[in-house]
């Protein structure tokens, strides 16, 4: 079961952006309903570029989103601040944050809020030395935070990491990486599970589309399970179908069926 | 790099048996054309069902094709005396056998032949017991014929596993058995290569297309490096120099770009 992760509101997109600052509600709403129509099973909220009302436009966005749909939210901030006033508010499932790492600081402001709000936790490959180059360096990233959250008492089952994915236009092995870096988690920590933004990936060139999609089913061939992306990119949730249908978790491609029978596979 | 042998010269489609019916060379010239500049790095030679003429069929075949393009030939037959004719014509490169097994009887029919002509050779997963449901059956019999190959002399650089391919339509995991084959292979055998034709993957399914590309570009991820197929589907060459793009084995996405810049991604 894939944890798809509605990456539309996100108040770095100009038309989240103008709705915020508008109040315009209706816009929200609409963002929220099609994303769920779609098939996400959490909604992202980031308004992390508001730096001067991050709180008020955070309380703002879930309640807006929560009068239109009954969804998980996945609260994405890099202040703990802003990180505690979504999940107060959040009514529908457990929520997740997005994200912990293990930069100075960072651990030590967010476990308390995963304890509090029994939520679960985008965890990032990355500490205070930086981005990560290879699989190896997320590896001993990996390994550290999960040794420091299982003693703080958190599950496999809650934890989601994500690798990071960097341009392969800029460093031709970034992809590979990923792959090996997943490959690896899925031996050493069966149980825990994967969240990754694609875009990164194909930064920089042309015909990104099919690079973004490609590499879910790169990915999804090697274990991850959990993806930030637009629910309502039909092309991409045709290849996650198929893909999963290929996989063996579709009973006789019950879904796959279904899906070419609505329309959904192009 | 991968193996792409063009299949389009089968006399089992209508096309083909016609042309070979009215020995119509321009038919043949053009497909193997086609093929050669699409990307193909051998052409598939198959007239199996020309029950009482195989021999002269594949004679009239590899001579036309030759006639029009230098590229290596993959002789495709069930029958020995067959394949020979087609072997012994063979003017570009090493040619490739297609293919050996473990059925009674044709190990031993084969295996002077890859000797005799110095031929790279499809070793296909399957036994006097039948077709192999899962992974573990398909391993028994790639353990065995390793180990007689390589008894007999042959390399791991001139061995193509084929895991055979059968419709998720009517067993669930058949596609999940294919990419445990494949993986398992890869750690056990890791000098071998692969070679797998792709379209039973969707046999009785809709959209049968998006389900063959991704299953390349899945396989590709677990380290399969051969397949039998048309180099002149661009939605399927695009895949693969995505996918190739991602695996880091694109420097700096030259190749990737190059496609793009031709037009060929879509």
């Amino acid at each position: 079961m894939l944890t798809i992760v509605g990456e539309l509101i996100n108040s770095s997109r100009k038309v989240v952006k103008e709705a915020v600052q508008n109040r315009d509600e209706k816009v929200i709403r609409e963002l929220a309903k099609v994303q769920t129509d779609a098939g996400a099973t959490f909604l992202d909220v980031n308004c992390g570029n508001m730096i001067h009302d991050e709180e008020e436009v955070m309380e703002w966005l879930v309640n807006t989103i929560q009068d239109e749909v009954e969804m998980p939210l996945c609260i994405d901030s890099p202040k703990a601040s802003a990180l505690e006033v979504g999940l107060n508010l959040c009514k529908f499932g457990r929520p997740m944050i997005n994200s912990l790492s293990g930069e100075e600081g960072r651990y030590e402001a967010i476990v308390p809020l995963v304890k509090k709000f029994d939520a679960k936790i985008v965890v990032l490959c990355m500490d205070h030395t930086g981005m990560p180059v290879t699989s190896d360096d997320r590896m001993k990233v990996v390994d550290d935070l999960y040794a420091k959250l299982t003693k703080d008492g958190i599950k496999d089952d809650d934890m989601y990491f994500d690798p990071l994915v960097k341009p392969i236009s800029s460093v031709t092995t970034a992809g590979k990486e990923v792959l090996d870096t997943v490959r690896k988690i899925k031996v050493k920590y069966p149980d825990v599970h994967f969240m990754c933004g694609l875009s990164n990936i194909s930064y920089g060139l042309p015909n990104r589309s099919l690079l973004n999609r490609l590499f879910v089913v790169q990915t999804m061939t090697l274990g991850m399970d959990g993806y930030v992306l637009d629910p309502a990119n039909s092309s991409m949730m045709a290849d996650i179908v198929a893909s999963t249908a290929l996989h063996g978790q579709d009973s006789y491609c019950g879904g796959y069926i279904k899906a070419h029978r609505k329309g959904l596979l192009g």
